[in-house]
């Protein structure tokens, strides 16, 4: 059992708490059973899984991956792990490569979101309604294990390309169809969400949304959800959750 | 200019960041100027506004509402705050006492929630659809700050009904068509949405959900959005967006 935090083993998996170097190694940790589970059903590679020594629920996903568990004592997995009062395991896993495919397929564009929480959400909501993601560069490390804690899996039932500029004119050469929510657009009744052409929703960062030189360029369709009650905005992830839905439900009637 | 946090005056609105306390006074906290000037808007009863000594915003908003800001320090602002590097005011509102009307409103129902800022999102989703809101004994204070936060001015738009029983009947009684959320209930497109009866759009605790006995009684229509992308469930907040909408648009059409 590794009980202390200055193993050479246990140090590097403290380091991928900073994006760079998940960057450098394509390493990221996840925590808890459940994302564990999610991601050997998706068929991720799985190099260590961290728990304590009566954790038999750890070892028993561990087996299914053809892994055995390395015993860490109480003090050693708070350490490890982002999230308080850890229950364990934490789980080293490659970070998927994905084909990097933009066209063709319907896709959520994060727009320099801020909040790990926030991005998560976002990425559980586009793997549930088959929405693939894409990413600015200004927008937090989609692998992070705050947005995959708040993702509950949806990062393994998806493609996410990160690091696009924030820019639409790739967008449409990819051949989507950019929209995007403000607060002036046109209502979402009059919008035709069941076209054939693959769209791409941007949802702008938490403080300043889309920069309107953006979202008023010809190229990108506004709209804007009715609010009788007199506010003029909703949550990001909610306002993205509404819009995949509607054009999903649109695009399968 | 109080600079101590042991001054009276600001040891009281400490005292604020506890229920208890909340609940004694009838009063709470709220921070920044974009929750101040809703509130002012509202109608809300402003008793006090803390700000640094330079903040002009502050003052004129503090003006508005017939009222002088008490300058504070950095640090007296910093510890009066529930959020990190706060920018103020802090502001004391007493806490509208609503009318306590359950029958006739579409509701959503917080059942039992425990994180203040999905409580928060939802409470702005609400106040952006025309829905009240109710909640029961074991969800978090609605009137705590970060649950004011979230909702961005939602509790200024809307009515917050707290405490209620986790039981259906009182909704039942009360003329309201109980709905919920389930994985394996009714597909949302086949759930009539566009009823004259309002309704009741239960939220269950995210761990945990509604239980499955309020679930499975015969008062409780079941609805399941789709997911096609293997998903098993979604965030509280967004299923309780996609759902409120989808009646508010069924509703007006």
């Amino acid at each position: 059992m590794i009980t202390s935090l200055r193993n050479p083993r246990i140090a590097g998996v403290r380091r991928l708490q900073r994006r760079r170097e998940r960057r450098a190694t394509g390493r990221t940790a996840i925590e808890g059973p459940l994302l564990l589970s999610e991601a050997i059903e998706a068929g991720i590679t799985i190099n260590d899984v961290y728990a304590r020594s009566d954790d038999e629920v750890a070892a028993e996903l561990a087996a299914t991956a053809g892994r055995e568990v390395t015993k860490v004592s109480d003090d050693v997995l708070a350490g490890m792990a982002s999230s308080v009062n850890p229950r364990g395991p934490v789980t080293i896993i490659t970070i998927p490569g994905g084909d990097r495919q933009v066209a063709g397929i319907d896709s959520l564009v994060l727009w320099d979101i801020a909040d790990p929480g926030n991005a998560g959400t976002m990425i559980r909501t586009a793997a549930a309604f088959g929405f693939q993601v894409l990413a600015t560069k200004g927008t937090v490390d989609l692998w992070s294990p705050k947005v995959l804690r708040a993702a509950v899996g949806g990062h393994f039932r998806t493609t996410l390309v990160e690091g696009l500029p924030a820019d639409v004119a790739p967008l449409a050469a990819a051949g989507l169809t950019a929209m995007v929510a403000t607060a002036d657009g046109a209502p979402a009744n009059d919008v035709r969400l069941d076209g054939d052409h693959p769209v791409a929703l941007l949802v702008g960062n938490e403080a300043h949304g889309v920069p309107d030189a953006i979202a008023s360029t010809g190229n990108v369709q506004t709209i804007t959800l009715p609010m009788p009650g007199g506010s003029e905005s909703l949550n990001a992830a909610v306002s993205a959750g509404i819009l995949m839905y509607l054009r999903m439900v649109g695009r399968s009637d």
